[in-house]
């Protein structure tokens, strides 16, 4: 199993060189390093002897179909896109980690189809949407994304022509119905399991999300002449808002809320702030508790406006719904996480995952691994071996489990 | 006198046609469109029967020395440069209403020899650096500066070449002995005036001022991803030092304290901010008081950095300590506003003006007259008419006392 994870772990470091800038891990979908790690992947899918395809979203499918191995196959897979100046692991180990298991399945002779997918877009970088390669997959590619253009002006639907592929046949990258489970594997991206001292965890579910801009409306006025009393201080009640906020969301199990963005205007140092901005990223598992706390804080928004004499206005930029991973399927990597003797941690993911998409189409379950010091989307980003190796052997249980159960 | 105020107001709206910006008004320092306003005074101090002459730093003076006066005299000034975009009275209207008070001086026989003064710059827009007309005339300025260069990289010695003039002769700006008092009119740039329905006051004070930047440092994380009790938010710890500033502002009788500025990074809605930069602007009439404020606020803001596991760092901009007006002249004023039926009400100026620059040369005073909707450096920037008429019988008594007092 250590062999497997090392080797793992230079897979990644070696498509870590296909990238659109020297020096720096960039790959965005469908540019020409999207080639190299093509070439190299297919290269390792033929040798351990599988079917290799590329469906018309650019996602690379290679089939392991062992002899007596009925149609129905387990899919794993993650993306191998990146964010600009990436870490190696972000993606690309979850597809890297699906070729050392069908080498463990072909080794154990374990009788099972496997299916690895490496998805051609999650990050949503190179044409401001997200999952374009597992909507696909999962049959939920709406036509209308062909028309989205990237920064050089380039269509999706040009952007697949020029990769050699057909624009027309996206339908056909849907899976067929021999698909009855899907594994993906992935880093935390946060420090949970490392300030667990945890190697792994099976997800339960991806957080739902709301994402909001709102708005603290005052007057700008002289910060020499304008006594406290008179103010109408936009930032001091934006700022009053931001620690209601903190505070609702350390106080409410399960909940993160974070103010990330702020804009001030005029934002002078010798001015009272008139207007202040600021963004709201709200994430529960429970979509009834995050719209509870999402009222809660715009009723407190309203009441610190209406005491400070601001006008407050919202407006909401994205909804997303939890995503429950498949309960069957989860209970199995929490038992194989208890056969391999590990801790059997279950935590949701506070991040989209490709596992997401793949969840409304087909049976779904998600490994993470720690990720060092809750590193990610940064040339630091890393994994430990040993971490590596127990994702490998609890993988590999839950792939008997599964074989056992096709039976 | 309802004619004399009258006639201040529309010099004012005639020299704010002198403009370096068609439809705004932006006067910087030396710049043409001020030939075109010395040219008018020019004219004016002319019909007063006025010496007049423009200093080497660009001030212009019209001395009225009526028969049997003395060479002992009063300086009446303000300046008339301007911000950008700016109002039509901010400055210009205390040098219009000098030229009022000559004349009314002149109707009513008072022998006492009047010196007013256009002060040439006192924004700091034009070199970054402000009161540079009053610093020559009150004998303190600085050689150095002549080096300082403009947006368009013309030193500040050309600048004055090229109006001409002769840098050379700056020192001889400096006023003789025979200035024994100075007063400036000036609009209050702020609300208070008006909330308490009174026409004028009298400025006891210019608050001193401390200007910093404070900088929280945390770690930028995955918003999804960080539970909160893994964050080093460094936006929600200056949000909670921001509530701590407001909160002492508004219990400390007297302390002004503005949290202008705020720039956050990486500024996204979904990343946990890594480092939030924040100005602190200050302003007190006890220098000690000032100084016990930020002491006050430099320790929570360690404290609040502390808790939260952030680094924090502070630097000092500014520090200018408050200047006291003349008692003497500032009760000479009082006793003018209640001999002309004006509740006597005296207070700080929370703004810089030429008058605190030059109460280090000449006993100085200063009248403010109340500033509609409180709005100055803007072209909503008003005056009412009645304030005008008060504030010219006030000026006028004022100015009898110190002409018996000359005596």
């Amino acid at each position: 199993m250590k062999d497997r994870a090392q080797n793992a772990i230079a897979e990644c470091l070696r498509l870590a060189a296909f990238t659109e800038e020297p020096g720096r891990i960039t790959r965005r979908f469908l540019t020409p390093p999207m080639q190299g790690v093509h070439g190299r992947l297919r290269e390792r899918m033929k040798e351990l002897g599988m079917s290799v395809t590329v469906d018309a979203a650019g996602n690379m499918r290679g089939v392991w179909q062992p002899e007596g191995a009925s149609k129905k196959r387990l899919v794993i897979g993650s993306h191998v896109d990146t964010v600009p100046d990436a870490g190696a692991y972000d993606g690309v180990l979850g597809v890297c980690l699906g070729l050392e298991l069908v080498q463990i399945a072909a080794e154990r002779k374990i009788t099972i189809t496997i299916e690895v997918i490496a998805f051609s877009e999650e990050e949503g970088v190179r044409f401001s949407v997200p999952f374009i390669g597992s909507r696909a997959v999962a049959g939920r590619f709406d036509g209308a994304l062909l028309s989205l253009i990237d920064a050089e002006g380039v269509t999706l639907e040009d952007a697949i022509r020029d990769y050699g592929l057909d624009p027309a046949k996206i339908a056909e990258a849907e899976l067929d119905e021999g698909a009855v489970a899907v594994l993906e594997i992935h880093i935390e991206q946060g420090p949970v399991l490392e300030s667990e001292k945890l190697s792994i965890a099976a997800v339960t579910d991806i957080a739902g999300q709301t994402r909001m801009s709102l708005l603290f409306r005052g007057h700008a006025n002289h910060a020499g002449t304008t006594p406290m009393h008179l103010r109408h201080d936009a930032l001091a009640g934006a700022a009053e808002w931001i620690a209601v906020v903190e505070r609702l969301a350390r106080e409410t199990d399960g909940l993160i809320a974070t103010v990330g963005k702020i804009e001030v205007d005029p934002n002078a140092g010798n001015v009272v702030p008139g207007v202040a901005a600021v963004s709201l990223d709200l994430r529960h598992s429970s979509d009834s508790r995050r719209a509870a706390a999402l009222e809660m804080l715009l009723t407190r928004a309203n009441e610190i406006a209406r005491r400070r004499n601001l006008r407050f206005e919202s407006k909401r930029l994205m909804d997303q719904a939890a995503v429950p991973m498949d309960e069957r399927l989860t209970t199995f990597l929490v038992e194989a996480m208890e056969a391999n003797n590990l801790p059997p941690r279950r935590m949701p993911s506070g991040a989209g995952h490709d596992a997401m998409v793949m969840a409304a189409r087909v049976p779904t379950a998600m490994l993470f691994l720690r990720s060092p010091g809750g590193v990610s989307h940064h040339p630091d980003e890393a994994v430990r071996e040993e971490d590596v190796e127990n994702v490998l052997r609890v993988a590999s249980t839950f792939i008997e489990r599964i074989a056992a159960d096709l039976k």
